[in-house]
């Protein structure tokens, strides 16, 4: 038996965790690893590695996917998913894991609906914003990275009585802005979830400025709108003109947390079970604490619930 | 209404990020808060502060507790019990926040049973050694904690084909050595929830040096037994002289994970909660991903599962 | 005897511990400290605190200044600088430590040469363009943290085989760029000092593609240009849309390395020594590993050498 | 012409950045380089590598050395020295570069005199424990590594009110103590170089303890004594059992700070420019912000100083 491996869309920590779980515990159970690289386009272009045990050594630390990743323009034509399909079974192979995010499931449900690959999809994004699944793979490294980061603002936002604004990733889903934010110690989180006023938020920093709070900290999902408007506003209503700053592509890098490593390990692991017991195509994931899974279909359906009472405690907290 | 806060027994990263929740939610429910010093102690020398706002500001990233914590000899005995009841109730607490392991709940559960002092425990402890939940504040920080050390030893080690055994906190219980070692790349783990067999670890290493693997890391928990026995064993059947690490201290502190402080921030708003709405005595955690009470003498029988499937899974991996 | 201390301008890391060993050092000498906040406001301002050892407590590993640091307007008029004097002699202080850049040595210049306030100014920001030191305070925090960001960047980059063009502090001087740059294994690094060629550099990068090397890291100091209009650039040239990442405010903040702290030691006990003895208005750095001195007006009139032999042999290693 | 290179002893961060210095100059100017592994060994069993640009690639931010490093017991012979020449000949090599500590100069220097063969020695170690130089590659790094593991231990030292003792590496030379400790804020360093009471400094803490500074940290180098006997004796003095913490070889690890990386290059570099223009066998340093080089038995003979008068004034701070 053999199964095909790739990522897909944005890397994220604990890619290479991940595919180094699914490659150990294949082996062990007598399955062979066939890894593609740049997703879906090593598919076209039969790029690929076939994986040893050593092959996956000294990479469950490493950030990034060594498979590479990319987003495919081709993969969207039903053209290019049935010569993919032609071309793993080529190489024997009936199964699939892809490890990426929902537009990489979208390509993996339409390969097998058209095709009978079986694929199996695991969640790979920083952004956490798969409804189906409570965590995605590198979501609490990047939020580890931005209270990192944060501490790092407050250093010198402190010495210098600064209002700071900060952007963070997540266009569709707040949950970065959040999770950092509130457990940052930040004062006001952004996000795309929850309706904010920003007169309302200048209004309060000039009234606390009064009483001798002078630096306050604002992080901004991306999709929360747009900072350099956001700040011009923050800017007319309260005269204080704040720093802005973009964390960017650090939020994408750096070695996973012990908690990304073992989701990897056990996504790793149960999707190549799910394989050897013949399953159909499904993304997996973690609810209440339990390994799950979906039909992808399914779980594309799905609309991610924002935790609102939690929100609004935390909010008395900051 | 007051509620008296402490922190007991060993100190974990996270509690003065709970200390912080505890404070700012009661406080915007006005509810006062006393803060006793050096865990049940400060009750007995009635070393107490009223705790503000800004007393708990800028500590949500540091590890440790401000309000310090110690071992209580005297709280153990009754007489203690009952003077701690009457320092308490002086100043009109009825209601105690304990954060802390089992036998800081010990504690709490005389305390109430033999004076109707309402306690909540929350479970502070670096070891994750409490039954009746999942996780307790402090264990996400220390495996991280160890999976950074683990990446130093390895870079030594790689570059001297050592074979390598690093000796990790947890008495009673392997989570700390398990989760680490594992996420870590170790090639062992060896944890009281588990027999080993030292003389068949010696033999594996022996094999796999003459086929080119060299270095090897072997985690153990405290409680797995004596460093100095294990590896004066492993000496005897392998003929090689491991290198001996033991990472001490610097494993209970740290600036707290994004995870930490989370659970910190919702075990302290949850507790303060159950207290305005007049619980009776409990300890509270989180199951499943959702945070749960218990009676604390329920609570304290349980006996914890350790994850076996999980552990022969992931050695697959290793 | 008395001395007044204050910090002005940018906030860089070590200040903190610099405050600590001018404090502790004057105070084991039997010298008074008034500490001024937000920099030469502070006095205008009279914002002031006698320091103790205790004031300094369990700062030296903190980032940014607990004094806070401003830029002030007033001081560039020669009536407010007369006022400061006033104030200042008000508390019998007629020695002042001011700890800045190149911007807050020009006031304590004029202060000293309008009203005799002696005047040890230490060099204190991250960008290292003081000309008659080697190192400043910050610096050497400063790098390690690019470093880091870039170590997250490279995993991502590697992942997609990207261009990424990463803007890093430096108006005036490539220092953080090149030293971050060359040693983060970034490709080119642009600075003011040296012209660049972005037409060349996009050819390189397009003829190394074709070779099979596809990441590619430019780092870019502020001051050597604006960063999307040299990326647009490169684009046009090259066809490859890249990556933009501005590291901004978390270069200026974080726990002090080594070398920031005891560069911070070493320099504060060194300006309380030159004050003890009866020094006039100076400057104080480090030259070939030595403390060393200059009066004011001729370490500002020094224009800082570029080590061009070492960006030579250095960028052969790129 | 081709070079030799090797690692050597104790392995120390910045080694890898070194090769990759070496390598990458050494080929831009048209030199060969043949690695050999596990230091002098390597050339004893010919296990050797021709080192190619993309040999070193993605190696510059990584602790340890990928060509290993091991302490040769047959190099002391000088028949086994006259064999390694035979095989350095063989492959046409007549230079060679040893990354090591006093031993392997010694080594170098014997290897020099008896067969003729140039080599030029770069100091990596951690312990910063040569005359000759005023850095070591590593000494930055693994200082920078103590005082984040310090940070930790002050967290929980500061909950607990309790004596921490801490030993860090250091035999001979007590530089990591001395710098980690007075810069990571510990109370008391005690270090081979200066005498200690530990009876004077149980009475001061006891004292100290008695106004209410209750948490207290000694650091220790290996080579001031045994951690246990001095902890006995203090215990005994102050009636204190102080925590014992010993930091081992996570010291030796991790990725190396910006300092050492460009040392690393710096020393590389220089080390291929001599044997280029015909040097005779040297040690090459960095003294006074110079790269220096000295005659191999020359350097060797040097007594390293302690810096007794900035040990007495950092005191001061403590």
């Amino acid at each position: 038996m053999k199964i095909g491996i790739l990522t897909s869309g944005g890397d994220a920590p604990g890619m290479n965790a991940c595919i180094r779980a699914i490659v150990r515990y294949a082996l062990s159970n007598g399955i062979e690893c066939y890894g593609f690289y740049r997703g879906y386009q090593g598919i076209l272009d039969d790029d690929h590695v076939v994986l040893k045990r050593t092959s996956v050594s000294n990479i469950i630390q490493q950030g990034g996917t060594f498979l590479q990743t990319d987003r495919c323009e081709d993969f969207l034509k039903s053209e290019y998913r049935r010569k993919a399909a032609v071309i793993l079974r080529k190489h024997g192979i009936e199964n699939l894991i892809v490890i990426g995010g929902d537009g990489s499931f979208k390509g993996a449900e339409l390969l097998s609906e058209e095709t009978g690959i079986t694929v199996v999809g695991i969640p790979g994004t920083i952004d956490n914003d798969l409804a189906y699944t409570d965590r995605t793979l590198g979501f609490d490294t990047a939020v580890n990275t931005v209270i990192g980061a944060i501490n790092n603002l407050r250093d010198t936002m402190q010495s210098h009585n600064k209002v700071t604004f900060v952007e963070v990733m997540g266009r569709r889903c707040g949950d970065i802005a959040f999770n950092a934010g509130l457990t940052g110690g930040a004062e006001y989180v952004l996000i795309p979830e929850m309706p904010f006023d920003i007169k309302k938020i200048a209004e309060e920093i000039t009234e606390s400025a009064l009483k001798g709070k002078k630096s306050n900290l604002v992080v901004l999902a991306e999709g929360a709108g747009k900072m350099e408007e956001i700040c011009a506003e923050f800017e007319k209503f309260s005269g204080i003109k704040p720093r802005q700053t973009r964390l960017g592509f650090i939020q994408r890098g750096g070695s996973p947390t012990y908690y990304d490593r073992l989701l990897a390990c056990e996504l790793g692991i149960e999707s190549v079970k799910m394989i050897a017991n013949g399953t159909d195509s499904r993304v997996i994931g973690v609810k209440d604490g339990k390994i799950i899974s979906y039909g992808i279909s399914e779980a594309l359906k799905m609309r991610k619930q924002f935790n609102r009472s939690l929100y609004e405690d935390m909010y008395k907290l900051s």
